[in-house]
C-alpha cells in the first residue's frame, strides 16, 4: 500500500490510501497488459487480454469517480505488491522460450494479478459500508465482479485449452 | 516466480519453478507472521494468525513431501510477488498509529498473502492434473482448502468486528 507517512490516523484515512495503492495498481496493470498481449500465443488468452485492457480502463474511470464521491483527490501512492506481481509476469516473458510454456506462465501471472486486485477491492467495498459509503462500495462491487469474471475465464482458460497443449 | 533463467522449457519445468516460488513464499510469511502477531491488537486476530502460523509449517512440510514425490529438489527461488506484498504489511505495522485502524490493516494485508497463495496453489494444482500428478495435486489441494478457510477467517473478522469497532 505503500505507507510511507503516519498519516493513517483513521478508517477513512485507510480506506483513501488503499484506494490510492489500487489507483496505482490499476495503472501499472494497464502499462503491462500491452506487453503480455504481445506475449501471448493462443487467440483466446489475447483476446482475454485485451477484453480486460478495455476493462481496466473503466476501473481506473470508476475509481476516480469514487475519489470524487469520496471528496479525496484521485492520486497513488506506490504499491510494491503489484510492482512485484507484475516483475514476476515479465520475468517470465523473458526466459520462457516455448510459446505454449509461456502462454500458460502468462495466464498464471495475470491470474495472481487477478486475485491481488479482487482482496483489494473486497476490501475496500467491506470498509466503505463500514464508513456508511454504500455508493461508493456499489461501484466498487461493479469492478470486483468484472475482476471475478476475468480471474474465472483465465482458469477456464489454463485448464480447458494452454496446459492441456502444453502437456502434450 | 523468479524466472533468472533460460532453464523453463516444459510444463514439468514450470510446474517446479513455480513450486519452488510457493516455497519461497511460504517461508517468508512463516518469517512475517511473527511480527503480525506482535502487531495485532484483537485477540481473535492475533489468534488467526497464530492458527495460521502452524498451518504454514504444515503448508512448508507438505510442499517438501511434493518435491519428493515429483523427485525434484526441494529449494527456493526469489519471489517478487510475496516480498511486495509483504513489503506493504510491514509498512503498515510502522506507519498506522491507531492500534484498531492497524488490526483492519493487517486483516487486509493478510488477506492479500492469503489470495497469492490461493491462485498460486490453484495454478500448481491444475498443472499437476495435467502431468498426470494427480498425487501431487491431492496434497497441494489440501494446502488450498486451508488457505481459503483462512481467508474465509479473516474476512468474517474483518466485517464483523475489527472495521466496525475502528471506524467507530
Amino acid at each position: 500500500m505503500g505507507f510511507f507517512s503516519k498519516d493513517i490516523q483513521s478508517m477513512d484515512d485507510l480506506f483513501v490510501h488503499t484506494l490510492r495503492d489500487i489507483y496505482y495498481a490499476e495503472k501499472r496493470i494497464l502499462k503491462a497488459l500491452p506487453d503480455m498481449i504481445g506475449k501471448a500465443s493462443s487467440d483466446s488468452l489475447r483476446q482475454a487480454f485485451e477484453t480486460h485492457l478495455k476493462e481496466t480502463e473503466g476501473h481506473v474511470t470508476r475509481l476516480e469517480e469514487v475519489f470524487r464521491m469520496h471528496g479525496a483527490q484521485a492520486k497513488t501512492v506506490t504499491c510494491p505488491a503489484i510492482d512485484g506481481i507484475i516483475e514476476e509476469a515479465q520475468e517470465i516473458a523473458g526466459e520462457v522460450a516455448d510459446a505454449e510454456v509461456m502462454d500458460a506462465a502468462l495466464a498464471a501471472a495475470a491470474q495472481a494479478v487477478e486475485h491481488y486486485e479482487i482482496t483489494r477491492y473486497g476490501t475496500l467495498i467491506a470498509w466503505a459500508k463500514r464508513l456508511g459509503r454504500n455508493d461508493c462500495a456499489g461501484v466498487l462491487q461493479r469492478t470486483l465482479e468484472e475482476e471475478k469474471a476475468a480471474d474465472a475465464k483465465l482458469t477456464a482458460l489454463a485448464q480447458a485449452h494452454l496446459n492441456m497443449r502444453a502437456a502434450e
